[in-house]
Parts: C-alpha cells; sequence; structure tokens
C-alpha cells in the first residue's frame, strides 16, 4: 500500500477534531485525501518534546504534514484548515475563491478569526477554570463561562439573520468558517455552559452539522486504542 | 476634498494599532490608501451599541469600512490585515501570494493564527488580572504572565533560526505577521512582562519595527483628542 499523502498528529480535543472533521469531509469528495494519524498523549506532554517542537515551536496539536508537498509543515488548527483548501479543496466545496469571490472569503476568514481569537481561548479558560485548576476561583469561573456564552451569542445573532452557515451568500455555504468553530461548541458542557437552549439558532446548526457522516468520523479520530 | 476610501472605527490599543500601523505603512508605498479614523471610546461601551453591533456583531474594535469597495465591512483585526493586503497591497510587499507562494503564504497565516489565538487572547488576560480585575487572584496573574513569556518563547525560537522577520524565504521578509503581533509585544510592561531580555531576538526584532516611520504613525492612531 502506498504510503497516505497526509500524516496527522492530533488529539481528541476540539482543536484536533477541527483539522480530522475537514479531512474526513474532504475524503468523501476527493478520495485522494488519505491520512495517517498519530496520537499525541498531551497528558504525558509528548507535544513538548523537541521532535515535536522541531515541528510546532508553540508544543501544540494538532500539525499536518503534507507528504505530497514535501513535507510541508502546518500547524495551527485555522491555518491547516485554509491550507487543506488552497490545496486539496479544488472545486472549493468548503470554501470561497480569493480573487474570484473576495467578499465571502474575507467574511469566512472573519468568522474563523472570531472563532479562533474568541471561542477557542475563552472556552479553553472556561475549562481550565472548570476542570484543572488546582484552585477554585468562582470570579474566574464565571468570568470564562460568561464569555463563552456571550461568544455564543455573536453566532447566534449571524446565525438568526436567515442564515443556515456563517459564510457565504444567501443562507450561506457549509465551509471552514463553519468547521473551525463548531468542535468548540459541540463540546460545550465541559465549560459549563449547561445547554445551547438560548441560543437555537446554534443549537439547530451544529445538530446539522451533527448529523454528517463527515462530522461523525472526524470527531471520533484518533481512534480510541484497544 | 474627495472622501478617503476607508473609514477605521478604532481605539489606542494593540488591536486597533494592528490595522493603523498596516494602513500607514501601505500609505507610504501607495499614496491611494488613505483612510479616516473614528475613535471608538471602549470605556463607555459604545462598541456596544446597536449600531456598531451592525458593523461588528461581536461588539469590538477596529473595524474597516471600505468605501471604495461598496462600504464593504470586516471585522477582527487579522482579517482586516488580510482584507488589505489582497485588494491593496497589489505588490505584494507585506505578504506573499497564496497561488505563486503558497508555502510563504502558509507560514505567515500560521504566525498569525498563532498571535491571533496565542498572544491576543492570553496577553490581553494578564492584562485583565494586573490591571482591571476588581479582586487580587495571584493564581491567575501568573497564570497569564507566565503564558505570555512563553508565547514570547516561542517567537523567540523562531527568530533565533537566522531570521529577521516571522515568515519568508532566508532570513525573512517583514510582512504582516510581524506586524499583526508586535503591537501587543509592544505593550508587554502592562501584561506584567517587565522586559524582553529573556527574548534577545524579540527584542532586536522589536526594535526595528519600532524605528519604522510606519509604525511609528501607526501607533499614534487615534491621535489624542486637543
Amino acid at each position: 500500500m502506498a504510503t497516505k499523502p497526509f500524516l496527522l498528529y492530533t488529539g481528541a480535543t476540539p482543536n484536533g477534531h477541527k483539522v480530522s472533521v475537514y479531512l474526513e469531509e474532504l475524503k468523501a469528495l476527493y478520495p485522494n485525501v488519505e491520512y495517517d494519524v498519530e496520537k499525541i498523549d498531551i497528558s504525558t506532554n509528548r507535544q513538548k518534546e523537541s521532535w515535536f517542537i522541531d515541528l510546532n515551536p508553540n508544543g501544540r496539536i494538532p500539525v499536518l504534514v503534507d507528504r505530497s508537498r514535501d513535507n510541508f509543515v502546518v500547524f495551527e488548527t485555522a491555518a491547516i484548515l485554509i491550507y487543506l483548501a488552497h490545496h486539496y479543496d479544488t472545486k472549493k466545496e468548503f470554501f470561497f475563491d480569493p480573487v474570484t469571490e473576495p467578499n465571502d472569503y474575507s467574511e469566512l476568514l472573519q468568522w474563523i478569526f472570531f472563532a479562533h481569537g474568541g471561542v477557542g481561548p475563552m472556552q479553553g479558560q472556561s475549562n481550565h477554570f472548570h476542570r484543572a485548576a488546582p484552585e477554585d476561583i468562582p470570579y474566574a469561573k464565571k468570568r470564562y463561562m460568561e464569555e463563552t456564552k456571550r461568544l455564543y451569542g455573536v453566532l447566534e445573532i449571524r446565525l438568526s439573520k436567515n442564515r443556515d452557515w456563517l459564510a457565504g451568500p444567501g443562507r450561506g455555504k457549509l465551509s471552514i468558517a463553519d468547521l473551525n468553530v463548531a468542535p468548540w461548541v459541540r463540546v460545550h458542557p465541559y465549560a459549563g455552559v449547561e445547554s445551547l437552549d438560548e441560543f437555537p439558532n446554534v443549537k439547530a446548526w451544529l445538530e446539522r452539522l451533527l448529523e454528517r457522516p463527515g462530522f461523525k468520523a472526524g470527531i471520533a479520530v484518533p481512534a480510541p486504542k484497544l
């Protein structure tokens, strides 16, 4: 069997799932998009070992190695999504062309950056203070849980404007703008956000995504060890 | 006098300065890049008023309105930089072409996302707990100050590899990858990071940027009221 074109270093986290979901969605459309997975156990800090720092100096999963392009390395989830879109989503099924669809492309980037600088880091801090911090700090728990909800409220504003998806004309088109944030929204209870009932359009949007075979396959990566 | 092509809603913050620095650098090369500034006083929460939420549902500065392209609105600092690069940096002085320089373009995005999801949000939290929080919470102060320093250490790793700039071949090329993060690094003392002496390559990189007329002009926007 030939070597698969991609090697994905990842873990079962929302950031890992952003990439594996998109790879699975691409695989369903483009049979050549095949990837190997190497699971990085972040509980043992393997992502801080020097061989990994050589791949990503930030010491974070996921990292994509593109064997078909001279082992080009890509880190940062959203940068990986855009890299895959540019090189492998040749029909622009989940993307917009920067030249022929510049406004849609910009809106896609706006929503990607909104999630990358907001939802991810703030929900991550809520996770930390609810689940991992060695001290119980009610101020920080409340701060980050409320900020996570405020950010979901921004998604709600967008999706309540007769839209199915975050970017694209009309009701929008499912794109990496959606795939980039849905894996975080999916795990809201972990951050102290008990339900999405306050955000009915976000809830319906997430349900549409969760029904997709590609999404289901992506959030099952990496496979649990037997 | 003709209307200037851009209207920038901004404030004197690192995120505001990312955009005004790039606009000033562009202005020096392309005389048609002129912009009006409307200062948003975030201390009065003007950015949460409904007219502003219509521009940016996240209620954050900066926001760019491109009058020359049918008042197209762009929010999220990094999305604004990329928008300006695609449409107005026609000689690709601070950018890389996604088609002809795809690897440099990807590295630029990787460093932009690194800063957008890491340096900005984490340094912002350090600012909050050092300067604004109503409670003194040593755990949170330490957490975010140390994370800010760790992230500067990642920039140091990159710049210590015989590089002048974050992205580009060889020693690199000054690009929006640098302009996107330097305004945050500049204000490190505000976040409890007293000096950059631990990060000599970052310190030298910042000094190179601070000497540039465009950078100097950009961090003076918006002008103080008389």
